[in-house]
């Protein structure tokens, strides 16, 4: 069976594995990413070391190894199959894809960790079965990954698309991307605090209001645990935030018309009722005639391996279209 | 060189085409299309009838006709090859594809019109040269086409993208969807007319005021002219529909991120001045990272020939692909 390195690199660890074509990882390795400390050629010469440590581990099976895929951060740029920049790792104008196979002897591809895990998550996660997918991340961003016809879509220059930063409230709250109303800025983790501080302070002596008073830490769960608790503050909160991140979903079905949306990042793991309701909201929202089969929301259910296996499943992709006539 | 039948049916006129591998039209015909008398099937035999004068009228060459496409307002199932509904005319789950192969003895295929004719515009048109575009019409609706790696992308279910149809301002506009907010309640013709005849209220006594208190009919073009006069009411109305468009295209290109951005429909009619206004607001707005080349946006150079080459070309693609290994 063919077999594909996989290379995350993130701003906190270097993941590395050898995985195969179904999407198996047959052998990994984690270690910190130690950005401050280093330069990115000795990033890229740490995993090296990584991998060949892997093909140690699998043997004589590590000649079937055939390509590799590198997840970063930040932007690709798709045609110099380079690192333009990457936010807390230092890579500017990185030649990875160069560096890399020069010393490994095998095709290297790179493209954006997010667009890489919507890929592992779509083929062989929540995705697997649909031709198309959206991965929606709530997380400290909104971001995520566009398959169409079970290929990443990264836009024309390979700087992928930003769903986050879609406007929804035109004139809104500020977003970290300089527009005002943008989806991150009504449905990210930390919009969704600031949603909860602010109907806290409105409402003082509700239990919202006292908890967050006494909270050492305010999380995006806070507001869910009161409204189960029976705060009716707590549950205006989490309705409101549930009716963006619905109208977001619904913006998303009508622009790409995805088979399938997947949620992910911390707030997705409130559990079946919240996909429920925002899944309610959004199907309810979009323009989709009667007679026209609805996409099918649902929560992504692959952990930390998705930017492993997603790189990797990029490698295999890059090399089989490489080989179509 | 391969022919192609372009057919295109609308609820005013049934245009079809013979045309050749580069979007040349060899033989054209336009006839009524009778919607409200016919039946579907004798609306297909019409354009039967049609095709067999453009037959005649270039000869032996018609044996190179290899395949037919067929654009059709409404929702097409792309797996059953039937147009489900469309608005206007008599089709319903009409079985159009093998109708006409029955009798063409080549392969049909069918798509929504104005996703063919945003392949025309992208192929031959204004997105010559671009591996990704975005049509968008502002006409009297909000909607277009999504052309990715040159194919029409119509979504899993073939329903297409209904780019109108993304809320821009939450909770604001009811639009004819049923949501709040859509772009298509903000830029399109009726909601400019809107946008026209509320500023003429609030300002009797401006130039807009008397102009439109005395206009037989008050059009997307009347606040251009009365601006263009020196008016300032016309002149905000322009700047804030300008600046709902510009919003527009900035979510689409963040969520999109198309090489090319075709505006047709009436109102990009208005000239150079006005395309330039909303891409400056545009490209200002969207995430672009200053290493990132930006996509170009520009006016659609196609006219109405644009559904009867989209409806071939769609045909040679689907020839082609099936042909693909």
């Amino acid at each position: 069976m063919r077999l594909f390195y996989g290379i995350d690199i993130g701003g906190t660890n270097v993941k590395t594995g050898i995985v195969d074509e179904a999407g198996q990882i047959l052998a990994r390795s984690s270690q910190k990413t130690l950005a401050g400390e280093r330069s990115g050629e000795a990033i890229l010469d740490s995993v090296l070391a990584q991998l060949e440590t892997l093909n140690k581990e699998i043997g004589s099976r590590s000649d079937n190894v055939l390509a590799a895929g590198v997840g970063s951060p930040g932007v690709i740029d798709k045609a110099r199959r380079t690192i333009v920049r990457a936010f807390n790792l230092p890579f500017i104008n990185l030649d990875a894809a160069a560096y890399l196979e020069s010393r490994l002897h095998v095709p290297v591809t790179i493209g954006n960790d997010a667009n890489l895990a919507a890929l592992a998550e779509s083929r062989i996660g929540a995705g697997k079965g649909a031709e198309s997918s959206l991965t929606v991340t709530l997380g400290t961003g909104v971001g995520g990954g566009v398959v169409l016809n079970d290929r990443v879509y990264s836009g024309f220059n390979g700087a992928g698309c930003e769903l986050g930063h879609v406007v929804l409230v035109e004139n809104g709250v500020p977003c970290t991307c300089g527009r005002r109303g943008c989806i991150e800025s009504y449905c990210s983790a930390p919009a969704l605090i600031r949603q909860t501080k602010e109907a806290a302070a409105a409402e003082p002596d509700s239990m919202l209001g006292r908890a967050v008073m006494s909270a050492d830490k305010v999380t995006g769960h806070t507001p869910y645990e009161l409204a189960e608790a029976g705060c009716p503050v707590a549950a205006g909160v989490v309705a409101r935030y549930q009716r963006h991140v619905g109208e977001a979903l619904a913006n998303y079905i009508n622009a790409l018309n995805p088979e399938r949306i997947i949620l992910g990042g911390g707030i997705s793991h409130q559990g079946q009722a919240f996909i429920e309701a925002v899944a309610g909201i959004a199907l309810q929202e979009a323009f989709i005639l009667p007679e026209v089969e609805p996409p099918t929301i649902t929560a992504a259910i692959l952990g930390n391996d998705a930017g492993i296996v997603g790189a990797a499943m990029f490698a295999m992709d890059n090399l089989d279209d490489r080989q179509r006539p």
